[in-house]
């Protein structure tokens, strides 16, 4: 017998229909003979009214108060999908975090996996029982709730693919796997039958809102055979693996974040260590640093850039201000209406020109590039907001369109 | 250092001004240097909402998975009543039924408090925070999430004043104590300020709905210093104790009781054994039997009439049936168009003609009695459900007004 982990997402639970819909894939799976093991997010809009709930009463609700009261989301879906498999007469148990033994670190709203305790699991999946957990979430060492941060339900599936050997972890969503690009901004984006952790893992960091690059990173690390299909449709996702067959093209896609700023720190002093001491501060605020440029020291001072979630950028102005003294800079400078745009590909480093193919694109789409960052599967460029959509269909043209 | 245990129902929390002052409460009664224990019902209509949704999903769901459901409620009030408390500075923590070890019986949704483990609980008043517990849940011996049934939160607290050692704990509702009757019925209604442990058990009983009589049979057991006290105005509730200063009347309340039917199997035969066949029947099912009338035996066959919630109508006629060949009964009817008015008072077994006056009452005022029933504390009659608030009003001015 098979083991499968699937996971569905709030737009996919969002409603009684769609929890209908879901405890059909859930029983379709069960009744073919495999062992089910499904993770829940909160349905639709639930997390975002019980933040505003929050908001409502304290802005600044310590940590631990918000994951008491986010969690309550999953485990009100986790309780009504378990009725809607009830009403098919399948047997089935939900568990929340706690009970499914979701051990995590300390950090409140953004707690690690530690490990699980699988013993109420496997004594439920023994009665052979459909088993429904709450992503998102588990228990610290003092038996208060946490819950994952972004993207915390897909690294609940895999994480519990990972520890109980899933022979196949699914990942369902509302759209129908991993595409060359976002098909609301270029039409012609095509499906991707399988892609490489590594390029999944990029695309994710890059700003394709498919998977979390947390979930993928685990999937990679415990080689979780993994696939991204949509609950709405009953056709064939993505499929993430260690390798995939060749490609035509030598990227797999072209992905772009609007949604990150740059700050610029101002006239820092030219000294040893200073690099040092801006990001160690940012670190310890929990700020997330993407990329980083250091200007060429001029003279006695120099300045360094780095770009980062809009949503970080007012806690690291603050951090930084607080300690300008100490840091000793001039001004600091925020813009906010850039984007990033990059091609993905695992091919790419033994594929000649696959940068220059992408710059020529942009350059005969008159866009503009203020920055270039590249991994060994990866480039991005940074260019003005406005042009983001314009440089994703051209780039995307270039590579996957009639002339690519 | 006092320990006191508040208790604030769900209207008292229902949105974010309530929780506000709620928390203003809560605040002045630690910052006077008592340590707090608070115990929280889910928001206005929370739980109501929820059930909505399970019945879209399953209208027969399973009691465990209601009860996985019907939590979340008191754990949203609590973390939003926590942050409320932060806000205003005040060292606080709010902890769900299973953290507050709350371990309880099995039988999901309508479980009983076996025991409390106190360490968290004492953990967290040693650091001097203020304890925000979850009402109407707890955990069971699987692990299991479970709920209490009506009235769980007041258990709740008055079970944890009583496990702790509380010097008082205050019941906070939307009125502002128990008053001999209901005020909307009979304007002229008093507060009372005293009433002992017996009399608020028939009260509650009977109908009235001010606190459970789990609640107040678990504070008279355990000696509990009550108090039910209104959480909108600042004024003197209604003390629960055992012995009260003697009163002018000797009864202290009418109640009337509008959600009950009553239930006639007609032709049962006129054997041993019969009565305990029904009710055990019923009984096995957990349905709750209030009054019991056997009409006397005409030859070979019999009736027995009960009294029971609207609510279980359905599911006591359901059992009944399905066991018709085996009681051999002719057919049951059902008259739900019924209430039950009572006279609750200590000193009425001590005070002659007491129920005549009652009678007398419904006499003066045209109103026909179905069937009467008493206790040592209590006078109660059945009548048509149309005469309920005249009968209320009749009687409680025989007893409370100028001329009673």
């Amino acid at each position: 017998m098979k083991l499968v982990v699937q996971k569905f997402g709030g737009s996919s639970v969002r409603d009684a229909g769609r929890i209908r819909n879901v405890a059909g894939i859930i029983a379709e799976t069960y009744l073919a003979g495999n062992q089910v093991l499904v993770v829940l997010s909160a349905q639709g809009d639930t997390t975002d009214d019980l933040i505003e709930k929050a908001r409502e009463i304290n802005p600044r609700a310590s940590r631990r108060e918000m994951d008491m009261l986010l969690s309550t989301g999953e485990q009100i879906s986790i309780a009504l999908c378990a009725m809607a498999l009830e009403a098919m007469g399948l047997p089935v148990i939900s568990l929340t975090g706690w009970q499914a033994g979701m051990r995590t670190s300390n950090t409140y709203s953004d707690a690690r996996i530690k490990k699980i305790d699988q013993e109420r699991i496997r004594r439920e999946l023994d009665k052979n029982k459909i088993v429904l957990v709450a992503g998102f979430q588990g228990i610290n060492r003092f038996g208060d709730v946490t819950t994952l941060g972004r993207g915390g339900s897909d690294t609940s599936a895999v994480a519990l693919a990972a520890a109980f050997g899933a022979d196949l972890c699914q990942i369902y969503t509302d759209v129908d796997g991993v595409y060359t690009t976002d098909p609301r901004v270029a039409p012609n984006a095509q499906k991707l039958e399988e892609i490489t952790y590594d390029e999944m893992l990029e695309l994710a960091s890059q700003g394709a809102q498919v998977l979390h690059n947390r979930s993928v990173e685990l999937a990679k690390k415990y080689r979780v055979n993994l696939e991204v299909v949509s609950s709405l449709e009953r056709k064939p996702g993505t499929k993430v693996k260690e390798v995939v067959k060749m490609e035509k093209s030598s990227i797999a896609g072209v992905a772009k974040d609007t949604s990150i700023a740059r700050i610029a720190v101002v006239g820092l002093e030219h000294s040893p260590g200073v690099a040092f001491r801006v990001f160690s501060l940012l670190g310890k605020a929990r700020i997330n640093v993407d990329a980083i440029i250091q200007s060429i020291g001029r003279g006695q001072s120099k300045d360094i850039s780095f770009t980062l979630p809009r949503s970080d950028v007012e806690e690291a102005v603050r951090t930084l201000e607080a300690s300008k003294s100490d840091l000793n800079f001039d001004h600091i400078t925020v813009e906010d209406k850039i984007a990033k745009v990059s091609i993905v590909g695992a091919g790419m480093m033994t594929t000649p020109g696959v940068a220059a193919k992408m710059f020529e694109a942009l350059y005969d789409a008159n866009i503009n590039i203020q920055m270039i960052n590249t991994s060994e599967i990866r480039v991005s460029v940074l260019i003005d907001e406005q042009d983001a959509a314009a440089a994703v269909r051209a780039v995307h043209d270039k590579f996957f369109g009639d002339e690519g």
